[in-house]
Formats: structure tokens, sequence, C-alpha cells
């Protein structure tokens, strides 16, 4: 197969330093769009993946899964986007096509799902590689359109950060009668917080810290609620339709779950890991309530959250950084010292 | 308030056996309805209540909450019964009738339900007392009539062990194209089996002892996986959209969980405590699986699931004792020696 090689950041080891490198990129095949990508949004599995913190890492990684771009070249047979368009592409590159879940446009949840990054590529036979580069190919199914008239850079955390929240948003039917919560004002907590007021809902942020109330209403929230307060989380019982807890570090699930409403669901979204301390059932039982997981989205329904972000003018709240600079904005995520995402110029790299 | 002092069985202490005693049934008001006790089934929850075991006793006690009886008196302002019906009483006896899950039929998760034993009666300002006794009075809103042409002894635990599988199945939309599992094969297990069944369901039994396959499928059930078994359990990865999990006692739920399709929710009826060990987040996000309780069900879906055994002649399997024989029935049921339920014959208190 035709290859062209690209400039690229990534890493050959755990410890290392993300650096400059070249990586092949295959040329267009018929359903195949090559995209420049000009901005990327940096998430926390880039981190985890470079590090190898989930320990199925394959090196050189590339990272990189919030990707906007301009399409400059495209297949014989692609008839969604043209040459010039805006485009996107996020967390997913491939997927069988044919299981139940790729039919329920469920890509995400396809068993044969290839990731951005990190994933397998069958084209090439080695990893695929991410948004930290010049330019990516990817098959037309896993191109999104961009509204135009949105901020480019701003729409790029959109893509995993926006989807992961809002999926579970759609699924468990948030809308205008519903009483949403949300768990961690981080990336993922910053865009559930627009998207579930856009969408109507009534928004209260947990959060440990009173430093961030002034902050959680000006994105939409109604309330904030300090979870390290007893007396604000008991007044909370028995109110929440749906709970969105992004946070990504091992923590107590219980208190959460006893502010869900007859019916309510805690969705976890940023913690892979075991239930530490363990949850308690009999409230679960008392109440009907659930727990539930979800990843990212699905291609349709990511298509959609661009078009809804469009129609609200949403986008995340960013800091524009260079390539150069990853390796410190990793250390600067590590602190949550970032409001509330970190994007690429990828410029940059040029 | 007039009161009319009746016999009945129950204990005054977390150690001692249960034995005959007096309590005192208010005489009938505008809405209430007095019942002649012909059958109480015999639930997990009695023997747990009157040992104390959830630390929540008041005694005396007189357990029992799967009531099957004949009308013999009715108050002035009773539409929905007359005397010589055959009626049934559940898990509740009263309710505020007024919040939001009240309105909704879901009188279960009302804060202020009246259990039918361990209650606050505020007529009588004491305990409520439950169906180990000769009568009951019960307001007429929990009363439930009974399909006469079924074996009226087989009824009984319809109203508990029945209904706290009916209502997750029915909430869960459980239907033709839906593959079930129930993990434990009780009084709720083999109750659940059944009611899946004859909803169309594809049945699966999880049971440890392959000693359970021929009556699991006597029952119902199209398949039986025994949990125990690494290479059965692999094979049942991903299947299920909805498991009915009934062991009483802690365990891990984390293969079952494993066991679920895409969307698939877990649904814990039996256990009360922390979940040991801790539930693994990563399959819940990678498959958006849920794990949820559910308890027993409100009365318009109680009356639904006696309708539904009247139609389709289902009862539970049963053993029927004497009152008197109680105490050893409780020391079997801790066993698991019961194929599936006690049934007291209340006749044996006369």
């Amino acid at each position: 197969m035709k290859t062209k090689s690209v400039k690229a950041y990534g890493t050959e080891s755990p410890e290392a330093n993300l650096k400059q490198m070249q990586i092949d990129r295959r040329e267009v095949l018929s359903k195949d769009i090559e995209i420049d990508i000009m901005y990327c949004g940096v998430c926390h599995s880039d981190l985890h993946f470079a590090r190898n913190d989930w320990g199925m890492t394959q090196y050189p990684v590339v990272p990189g899964h919030e990707i906007v771009g301009k399409v400059t070249n495209i297949g014989s047979g692609v008839s969604k986007h043209k040459i010039g368009d805006i485009v996107a592409v996020g967390c997913l590159v491939d997927s069988c096509q044919t299981c139940d879940n790729c039919k329920n446009d469920l890509e995400q949840y396809c068993p044969e799902w290839v990731g951005t990054y990190g994933g397998y590529d069958k084209h090439l036979d080695t990893n695929t590689h991410g948004g930290y580069s010049e330019t990516i190919v990817v098959d037309e199914a896993f191109v999104l359109s961009v509204p135009k008239h949105l901020d480019l850079a701003g729409i790029a955390p959109v893509l995993c950060a926006g989807i992961t929240t809002w999926s579970p948003l759609r699924h468990w039917k948030v809308g205008k009668d519903s009483k949403v919560a949300i768990v961690g004002l981080g990336g993922l907590g910053h865009m559930a917080i627009k998207l579930a007021h856009a969408l109507g809902a009534h928004v209260t942020l947990f959060s440990r810290s009173k430093n961030k109330i002034e902050d959680a209403k000006a994105l939409g929230a109604d309330d904030v609620i300090i979870s390290t307060d007893q007396n604000e989380m008991e007044k909370a019982m028995g109110q929440f339709d749906v709970i969105l807890d992004t946070v990504p570090y091992e923590h107590d699930f219980n208190p959460y779950i006893a502010t869900l409403n007859t019916n309510g669901t805690l969705v976890v979204l940023g913690y892979l890991g075991p239930l530490e301390p363990p949850v308690v059932t009999v409230p679960m039982i008392m109440g009907r309530k659930s727990m539930a997981g979800s990843l990212i989205g699905g291609i349709a329904e990511t298509q959609e959250l661009l078009d809804f972000c469009g129609k609200h003018n949403i986008t995340s709240d960013i800091e524009v950084i260079k390539i150069q600079e990853i390796n410190e904005a990793y250390e600067r995520m590590l602190k949550s010292d970032v409001k509330y995402r970190f994007v690429i110029d990828m410029k940059s790299l040029a």
C-alpha cells in the first residue's frame, strides 16, 4: 500500500516525553478522506495511553482523538464530504459495520471498533496514530461535518469530552423536566453542564470546592452542592433523575446514589476501575435506582451533537497551546490546572 | 378506636421461637376490608424480621405478607370488594397516596409506605401485624382481587416473591425478543422463571449446581448455565438484556455483568448490603451496562400480575404447612430445603 510520511508528535516509551517523529499515512482509498489537521484537543486518555497507564499501549504512540481539520483529498467513492470542507474525527476510525451495535449506530460498543490511536490499523498492519500530526486519512463513515460558524479550536473537545457526556444525556432522555447533576468540573464536567443546560434541564454541579460555584453558574449550572458538606448532601437526597459522574479517579459513589430520585441513574463516565468503597445495594433496591456506565457515542450521535452545538453556539472553554508545549500541558492537566481543555494549534507542527 | 382481639403467631424477642399470641385488629373503618386469612406464604423477610437481622424490629412481631383470604366485613365506603370475595394483601397496607411515587402507582417507593408487618399502624399507634393471624383489616386501596380458579395456597407467594420479580421484568420491558437470565433458584428465582417464560422471553438460569437443571427446565427455563464453570461463563458473555439476581447473600456481581449485552441491566433483588467484592466499572462503561435495584411492586402492578397469573395459570410451587410448624420451616428455609415456598394453611390456627 502506498503511504506518505508526515510529521507527528508521539512517544516511544512510557517514561519519555513526547517528541517530534515521522509516521506513515496511507494514500486515500476509495472511501477515504485525507484531512489537514488544524486543531487537536488534549484528552486525559492521551496521557494515560502515552504513559501506558492501562497496560495496553504499543509504541510508538501518537495520541489525539479530538480532531478538527480541512479536507485536502478524497477517494473516488466518497460522497459525504468534499475538498475544502471543515470536518472532524473523534475517538473512532473504524468498526465492523455489520454487528447489531453498528447497525444501531452504537459503533462505540462494536467488539471490533478501532480507536483513532492505539487501535489496529488493518491497512498498514500497525497501530493507528492520532491527531497530534499534520494529517490523517479516515474512512468517510467516521468523518463528521463541523458547523463552520463555530470556533474551530473550541469545537475539538466536543469530539470526546462533549460526546461522552451527550450520549448518556440523550440515552437517559434528559430534557426540560429533568433534574441532572454533574460530579466534577473538568473537561467532561464543563461540557456536561453546557449541554444539559442547553437541553433545558435543571443542572446541579457536585463539587468539593466552593471556588467552582461562580464558574459553574457561568457555564449554565442552576445550583452547586459542596459534596464535602454533610448538610448540603442530606438536603440533596432523592432529587436527581440522572447524575453524570465525570471524576476520573477512585471515589465513593454511595453519597451520589443517595441523591437519585426513584428510577434515577448514576452514570459513571470517568473512572475505570473497581468500585472502592463498595456500593451499597439497599438504596438501589429501595428506590429502583441504577448505576451504569457509558462510553463516548456513536457516529450519528456525534454528528447530532455537532449540529446541536452549531444551533446553540456551544463550544468548549479551552486554552490553545503549541504542540511543543504538550509535555508541560500533561503536567498541568494532572494538577487540573486548565479551564477546561487544552487544544493544540497544529500549525505549530509545520 | 374499637378493636377485636384475634389469634396470631409471632415472637417477642429475636432469640425466641414463634408462638401463639393475641393481637388487636381495628374494627372496620369506612374504607376498610376485614379479611379472614386462609393462606399466608412464608418469606425470607419474615425470618429476618422475627430475628431482627436488619436491626429495626420492634416486638412483638407477627410476620406474613403473602396473604390470601375471604372478605368477612366491609366499611360503608368500600366499593372495590364485597363480602365473600377472595382477596389478597401483599407487602404494603398503606402509603401517603399523594406523593409522585404514589400518583405513579409506585407506592412501594413512597417515603411513607407502611409494611404489612413491622410498619407503623397510625390507627392503633403500634406496629402493624402481618398474616400469621386469623384476620387482618386493610384499607381497600391495598386489597387485591384473586382469580378464583387458581390454587389459593399457591397464589399466596405471588404477593411477594412473584411481584418482586414481575416488577423488574415489566420495568425493563421483557417480552418476546428478550434474553433474560435469573440468578438463583429459590422462592424468587422459580417465580422469575415462570413469569419471564410466560412473557415469551428466552430464559436462562444461572446456578452453582447441576442438580437444578431438570427442575429449572420444568419451570420454563430454556437453558441453565453452571456459574462455577469458567468455560460456560465465558461462552455466555454479552448475551443477556436483563438479569434478575435473586441471591440473598453476598456474592460477586462481576461475572454476571460480563454476560450482559450492550444496554443490559443486572437487577439486584435479593441481596441487601454492600457489594463485595467490588464491581468493576470497565465493562459497565464499555457496554453501557447498568446495575440496578428493585423492590416488590405497586398495587396496580400487583393486580396486573394476579390477573396475568390467572390468564396463564401460574402459581407458586409450594409446600403447605401448619402454623405450628413455622419454626421448623424457618430452619429448613435457611438450608434452602423447600421447593420453593412454604405456605401456611391458616385453618391450623383456628
